[in-house]
C-alpha cells in the first residue's frame, strides 16, 4: 500500500510540515534573519512550495529550479524566478533542496557559493548535496555547533552545512504532532485495509490508499480546528452522482 | 478524452485564473473595496483556493464552507475558519459559491443575509445560487447596471445578485489571454492526440491526457516568463528511473 | 492644515486605497494577467507599499526603485529586490511610478522597454512619467481603449501608455467610497477645527491634524467591520499615563 | 536622545524582529504547529503588526484586540477580527500580550481559556500578563522545560506560560544580528550627535533623532542586501526641493 503517496500524506505532511520545519530548522541551527534573504530553492514539489510559502511570508527572496515544466509553470504563476542553479548561485545565501534526486547541488556549485551561503536539504535521503564532494584535503571542517559544520575554503570562505547534507528538518527541528499524526493515522488504517480485505481484492502490486479512507483521516482530525462541515441533502447528493458519505472525489483528484 | 481534469487544466485555469477573475468581477461590477470584508467561499476546491488566495492578499476575513473533509483540513491549515453557511450568513458582506452543485445557497440563506450583501458564483453552470426562489411577489428586482441586479425585500433590504447567479468570471470580467491558452492548448493537443493514436490506444471511455502532452504544453508556456528548465544529467536520470525527455512524475501525481 | 499627512490619510488612502486600485486600475484598462508577471515600482513609500502588497498577493514578481535609503531597506526586508530602473527595464512586464517626482520614467528607459510593457503612474500629478518625450515624429500613438494608447516604435514595439500618464487610479478605476469617507471626514474635521478654534490657537502655518481627530475619524469607521474596541481600566490609563479618551499615541507616532 | 521612538527603531527592530521572533519563541519553546491555530493578538502597535504578518503566512486564524481605533482600523483592513478579549478568550490556541500595558491578561481571563492555551508576551516588562495571580494555592505549577511552565488548574486544565510572562523573544528564542545591527547603530550615532554637537543645540529634553542620521544608519545597512539606491538628478531634487544627500522626508514622517 503506497501510503506516501496518498493525499494526506503528499498533500499534508509534505506542504504544511515542511511550511513550518524549514523555517524551524534554519533558525534553530543558524539563528538566521529571513528579511530580505535571497534563496534558491531547487524543486517545487509539494516540498518546495511549502517551503517556498513560509519563506515568502517572512520576506525572503526567492529563486526555483526546476526540471519538471509543469511545476515551473507553477513556480512562475505563484511569483517565484525559474532558473538553473548557475545563474544565481553567485549571489544567493540560503540553498534549500528538495527534488529527490541526487548531486543537485555539486562541488562545482559549493566553490561558488559566497561567504556564509547556508545549505541545507530537505528533501530525501542524503543524496542531494554531494557532501562527499566537500571532504577533500584542501577544505577543513569545522563543527561549530550540533549539525552544523563551517567548510572551509583555503581563501577563507565558509559555507555553513547542515546536518552533513541529511534531511534538515528530522536533524534540526522538531516536527508538528499534528501532521505526523494524520500521516500515522493512514499508515495505521492502510495496514488495517490491508489485514481486513477479502482475498482477491490486493494482488502483489501497489496500491493507493481508497479514497474513502484519506477522507476517513481528515475527518478526524477536523475537530482540533472546530471545523463544521457541511452535509449533502439527498437531493445535492444524487446531482452529484455521490454518496452522501463520500467519496467526494474521484481517486484521481488531488 | 478528459480535458477537464489535466493538471494544466484544474492546477492553471481553475486556481490561477479564479485567483485573478474574482477580485476583477467584484471590481467591476459593483466597485466594492475588499480590505476588511468578511466573504464567505462555498467550497474549498481548485476555484475555493485561487479566490481565496487574492481575497486574502487583499485583507479579506475568509470563511469557507466544504463537504468534503480533506478540502476542509486544507482550508484550516490555510488559516481559514470552516463553518456552516447558517453561522455566519447574517454577518458576511460576499458570499461566494464554488461546489459545482446546486442550490447552495438557498432562498432561506438569502432571507437572512444583511443589507448589501454581495452574492456571486464562480462555480458552475447557474444552479448554486438558487435565483428561482428569488422570483416572487414580495420582491422587487431593479437592474442597477449591466450584470447587476439588486433584489429587494419588503423591509428595503437589498442583496446585490450578479449575473443572475451565472458564472460571474464569464459575464463580468475578462479571462486572461495565458491561461486560456494553456486550456485552449490543451484542448487542441487532445484532439490530435485521438487523431494521430493507433487504432486501439483508445476505446470507447474516457481518458486523461498523457501526462507527458501535460509537461508538453507547460513547456510551450514557459518562454513567456523567461524561464529557465533545469536539464537532468544521464545520472541523475537513471538515479530517478526517469527519461531525459520526461515524464517527470507519476500520472496520478497533481 | 495639513490634511495630507494626517494618519488616516498617508497610512489608509494612500496604502489601502492603492493596494486595491493599482490592481483595479490595470484590469479595467488592459485586461493584464498578474500571476508571473515582472513589475517595476518606483518609489516605496505608502503608495508603493500598497501596490506591491496586492501585486506580490496575486504573484507578480516584484522590483523597487528608492532613493530614501528607510524606504529600500523596508523594500528588502519585505522581499522586494532594489534595484536602479536601468537594470531591469530591459525585461519587467509593467512599470508603476510612485515617487511624487518628475522625469522619473524617461524617453530613454521607454526606447529600452520590451514590446507589450505596461507603464502607467500611481504616483502624483502627471510628471512622472515623460509623456512630452513621447510626442515625436518617429513615434506613432494609437488610442486602443479609452485612456490607453499604444505607442509605436520605429520597429514596431508598442508601449501601453495609461491614461497619459496622469493618476491611473482617478483615471482607470472607481475608488472605494469607504476609503473616501475616511479621508473627506478628516477634511471636514479639520475644517470645524480651524472654525471653532479659540483665535491664537492656529497662527498662518501649516498644521498637521491633532492626534485626537484622526482617531475620532478611525472610531467612525469602525462599526463597518463590526470591530469593538477595547476599553482602558482606570488603572491601565495611569499605568500609561493616558486620558480613557485618548490621544492614545504621541502626535509622532504613525 | 530618544533613539527608541526613531524610525530605524520602531519601524525595523519592533516589526521585523518580532516577525520572525515570535514564530521562533514559540517553536523552540513549544514545537506547535502554527497551520490552522486560533491566536489573539493583543496590540496592533509595530510588534503586533510584525508578529501578525508571520503568523498569518503560517496559516493562522488571528483576532486582534486593541484601545486605539487607528491602529484598530488598520487590523481590519489587515483582514484580522478586532475583538474583546473576552470573545474569543474560550476558543484560541494561542494568546500574545504586545500593548506595553500592565495586566492585559487577568486571571479572569487565564480561568477561560482551553486546556493547552498557550500564554506568552511580545510586550514589554512583565506586566502584561498577571502571573502574580496564578500563583496561589488552587494552581500548580509544572516547569516542563527551561522557560516553559505548565499551570495546572484543579480540574487538570494547563495552560502553558512561556518566561513567566517576561519578553518571550528576549528568553525563548535568538535574536537575528543584523536587526539589533539596525538598532545598536542607531544608538551609537545618537551618542556621537550627542557628544560632537555644539553646546545649546540640545537642551536638557528628550529629542527624537535627526532623519538625516536615521537615513545614514539605513544606508549603511543596504550593502547587506545588495540593493541599489537611485540618486535624484539636479533638476529632480530642484523639483522637490530635497538636498540630493538626504534627508528625503520630513521630520515626522514614517
Amino acid at each position: 500500500m503506497n501510503v506516501n503517496d496518498s493525499v494526506t500524506k503528499t498533500k499534508f505532511d509534505n506542504l504544511y510540515m515542511c511550511r513550518e520545519s524549514i523555517i524551524d530548522s534554519l533558525k534553530r541551527s543558524t539563528d538566521v534573519m529571513f528579511g530580505g534573504k535571497q534563496v534558491v530553492l531547487c524543486g517545487y514539489g509539494e516540498v518546495g512550495k511549502g517551503c517556498c510559502q513560509s519563506l515568502k511570508g517572512l520576506g525572503c527572496v526567492i529563486y526555483i529550479t526546476e526540471i519538471d515544466p509543469i511545476c515551473a509553470l507553477q513556480a512562475c504563476m505563484d511569483g517565484f524566478s525559474v532558473v538553473k542553479l548557475n545563474e544565481v548561485i553567485r549571489t544567493v545565501d540560503i540553498v534549500v533542496t528538495a527534488t529527490g534526486n541526487k548531486n543537485v547541488v555539486t562541488r562545482e556549485h559549493m566553490d561558488k557559493m559566497k561567504n556564509g551561503c547556508v545549505v541545507c536539504n530537505m528533501g530525501h535521503s542524503n543524496t542531494e548535496i554531494d557532501v562527499n564532494s566537500l571532504r577533500t584535503p584542501d577544505l577543513t571542517w569545522e563543527k561549530v555547533r550540533s549539525q552544523v559544520d563551517h567548510v572551509i575554503w583555503p581563501d577563507g570562505k565558509r559555507i555553513v552545512l547542515l546536518a552533513e547534507g541529511r534531511l534538515v528538518n528530522l536533524s534540526c527541528s522538531s516536527l508538528p504532532s499534528f501532521v505526523v499524526s494524520i500521516t500515522a493515522c493512514t499508515q495505521a488504517l492502510a495496514l488495517i485495509e490491508l489485514f481486513n480485505a477479502p482475498s482477491g481484492r490486493y494482488k502483489s502490486d501497489v496500491y493507493l490508499l481508497p479514497k474513502k479512507m484519506d477522507e476517513y483521516v481528515a475527518s478526524l482530525h477536523l475537530p482540533t480546528f472546530d471545523a463544521h462541515l457541511t452535509e449533502l441533502s439527498d437531493e445535492q447528493a444524487k446531482y452529484m452522482g455521490l454518496n452522501k458519505a463520500g467519496p467526494f472525489k474521484p481517486s484521481y483528484y488531488r
